[in-house]
């Protein structure tokens, strides 16, 4: 048995003193304000055991990683339906552009490009009353934490800057892949990824994808099935342009967000939350993956 | 001396019992309920003369043909600032496409996309306290009469169906090349758009470009180097992905719009507008560029 | 324990009578002449027992498979420095494109685009006198069965058509990213593809990457870090466009070639060879990848 | 009337002391060991006269203004069976870019481009029996200059260096769209590029340009019309990604090389050859486009 403690210690000590810790996001004023030297690790096992080390308490802005959350949330009420309006190829391109989605008349590439995250909360915006209560709801429950909140100036922020993701839905929009008001689809988007969770939570709503669809209080919510095609679409396409590289390195499927956390986890076994703000140029934590990178070297796991 | 009056008719006449007309334009109801058999010329030469044949004092919704009057509504107050944000270059891409603009930066590839034409009205709105009244007024003086008009109905259906002009703006925002809200701008896009004029009324409107800038009545409205810019441009990137075809086969600068109006023009020499509304694939009008290239060969005037 | 005799049959009888079997390729004789009834699958477990139906016996054109077989001869020689000459990142795109190798300033995407393949065969031209005896010795070494050969008429038919290979060679030659003759690497290159071999040979020869790097004879002909990479990389990029679905359907890494095998593994359990010489549109042998869906889906075993 | 000499003069007195003169062509010896100092115009009117200044009498490589001479070779042979295999749209793009050929399934953007004019070649290799001694009758004809010649040095040069070439050849073979060997095409290309001439012998060969298919000797070499269709080429499609600007600043039709050539013309009154050998950015003569600039603005003759 691997002690998982020892190795995320040393994981930390050996990471903690890097001078260069990444850039932190600057698009926002609330995400330019985080301290770049906050580093945090949780590590979540199958068996019920928690290790830590580090600012994995501290809540931070899980931004894309929400997306592989309400991917969770959708499957098992649209299941393949999904798969008519979005794809589940690698993008092969940075995470904000739109030419892809314009050759391939607006079926996005995957669920964790912008647009096809959009796409899935046009679906919950369809479905629900009230999506973004629904969607808070549900990471509370997965999470078993009913503290976890939206953080409305990040959203608003968003909003206010979010041209990009502007230009993508109404793209959709022309391509008639966005059923909702524009405005609509964006509220519950931007404020899905204004969520702040801590490497804890995080690890811990994200357990039902490494216990095969059974959440931390082993109710299930997605079928094995569902839970293992999750897992694929973030190994292939979890990291950006930097799916391929993470697989190779650290090989465990994952997702990280502009925040600066990631979420990775190997099944039957454990989920790892680490959290750093500095990203790399690919737009992903520099030290978060590195600390993946030595984790699955030093413990020898990975789905490879 | 050439007798433009028989040219015209005869052209018209071939052309006039062509089954295939092409395709109406049908994303709005304005557009699609334009009967495919109008079909008029309208020549007014340098001189002053004036020769016109079939349906050419019916008015019929400019569209695009709008984007190279902005452009001469713009480049005497902006002059060579434009060309900071814009580029001159041919698109090499269908009208519409978002995706050259994305890996260029948001620098619009020339002023006739729809990206670049948004660009202009931007710099429009910026300008003026009024802008839509200013383009209209413009219009209006230019042609010489005061009659011609938007149609706020064609341009509330182009808001209310302009998503991929919505992308369009929110992407140059996105990139920094928008100063204003993106409603702002569109709404001056979407009316210039909209403006309805004859081919008599277009030919008179763009005689200064075939007249060294100077109006129809002898007022100095560009300067002969300026009326040459845009000349050179409309030859190159008059006619969205077919701005070659039409210089290999017709070899006179034009601008063609949505609405199946032509209007085309050999520097010192004359103007020339048709209108025929059906569409061939390139979304030029079908009658309209087989009729150009006739008068060019009848007449054996062109640029080259 | 599962029965995998018992499953390989029922998915062999399930889809032995399936009406379309895809596309045998036709692009040279060799090839074309194949009878697309053909089906073989070959199952290697780890612990050196075997499993087998259909055509499991019957030699075919493994193409593309040689890609994987050539990354693992080359990356305990070149180690790393493999990686400043060719990305890990999936293309996005079909097969042979060059778009992007051109856009990204002759960098391959991964090993396993022709390009990239092309890169790894010009390495081994620098690396070895005698490449191509090399490299046949290093497969039938792995597959521990000296009676695997080249095909030398399906090498002489690639090379006489082969003329997208000789435009990324050129291409790559363009960029400085291939060291020697476009001809002495490709004529590597195509033998390689050229290589015949059973459903049972190639479960033998991969064996090694199920093994942590340990081949059939337990002679460590990789790391266990340099199998998994190689693991990663089929994950990823294994399947030309359709990686990502390989990865969402199946949940294993494995590489398919255009003669219509497939190979597949679950690290520390078994490799698995499929072969029916039709393909899908996307270049996969059609009953290939049903077979491996259905594989999986009975076995309830994936990398997820 | 304009007195040329004293343009031309000026033209060259003013640009002679530019210190930035671009920079010379590297890729091969016979190109980076030219005088970056040279510096010739020569005008050849229509009714006769000719007007020099600087080296206007000193031979240059004439590279890619070759590929409006194959064209014009090939028109009265092929006539409008040419725009089956290649296009007349400007590229969009740098002129040795491969993606759009593989985007528009090998039918090249235009003839200027560098797969467009491959493709020119392979028409003469297949109508020819000699094909590169016709051509070098056709321009010697043309200048009326029999001891213009290939510099043998550079073809073989270009041979050994000019993979891109061999790479958009073989691309081309791949979509069916060369019918004979790639290397018979490409040593009538690299031959043609090769050719050396003077600023006179230019003027006088594209003479029939300018006076509508007839040459010097007033032969009638292109129909009135083929001679329009290659001046439209060259406005839209003769200055690689910069056609759009040199229509824009200069307004005539013409063809630039990497030798630091370009040719320009005004139908019906002159044509103009300058050489400077040094390049700007985008591969045209960074003083001969600004030479021209000068000529069109001093003289206010284009054809806008």
């Amino acid at each position: 048995m691997i002690d998982f403690q020892n190795v995320i210690e040393a994981v930390h000590k050996e990471l903690k003193s890097e001078t260069n810790k990444g850039l932190v996001a600057s698009y926002i004023p609330e995400l330019s304000n985080i301290n770049p030297q906050n580093f945090g690790i949780f590590v979540k096992h199958i068996n019920g055991k928690s290790y830590a080390v580090g600012d994995w308490n501290v809540p931070f802005s899980i931004q894309s990683i929400s997306k592989a959350i309400s991917l969770a949330l959708v499957l098992p009420i649209y299941k393949n339906s999904i798969w008519e309006r979005i794809d589940v190829e690698p993008s092969g391109n940075p995470f904000n552009h739109l030419s892809l989605l314009e050759l391939e008349n607006g079926i996005p590439r995957n669920p964790f490009i912008n647009a096809g995250a959009i796409v899935i909360a046009d679906m919950l915006v369809t479905h629900f009353k009230n999506p973004k209560q629904v969607f808070l709801d549900y990471v509370r429950d997965l999470a078993n934490d009913q503290t976890i909140d939206f953080n409305y100036s990040v959203a608003k922020s968003e909003r206010l800057t979010g041209f990009g993701n502007y230009a993508a839905a109404n793209l959709l929009k022309s391509f008639n892949n966005l059923e909702n008001d524009v405005e609509d689809v964006l509220d519950l988007y931007f404020h899905q990824c204004s969520i702040e969770m801590t490497c804890e939570q995080l690890s811990n709503a994200f357990f039902m994808l490494a216990n095969n669809g059974k959440c931390l209080q082993q109710k299930e919510r997605l079928t094995s099935s569902q839970a293992k095609r999750i897992n694929a679409i973030m190994l292939t396409c979890g990291f950006y342009d930097e799916a391929g590289e993470f697989a190779f390195e650290v090989g465990l499927p994952g997702k990280s967000g502009v925040g600066g956390g990631i979420i990775a986890l190997l099944p039957n076994h454990f989920t790892i939350a680490t959290w750093s703000p500095g990203l790399n140029e690919k737009g992903n934590s520099l030290i978060g993956m590195k600390a993946l990178e030595l984790f699955t070297t030093k413990t020898k796991r990975s789905i490879f």
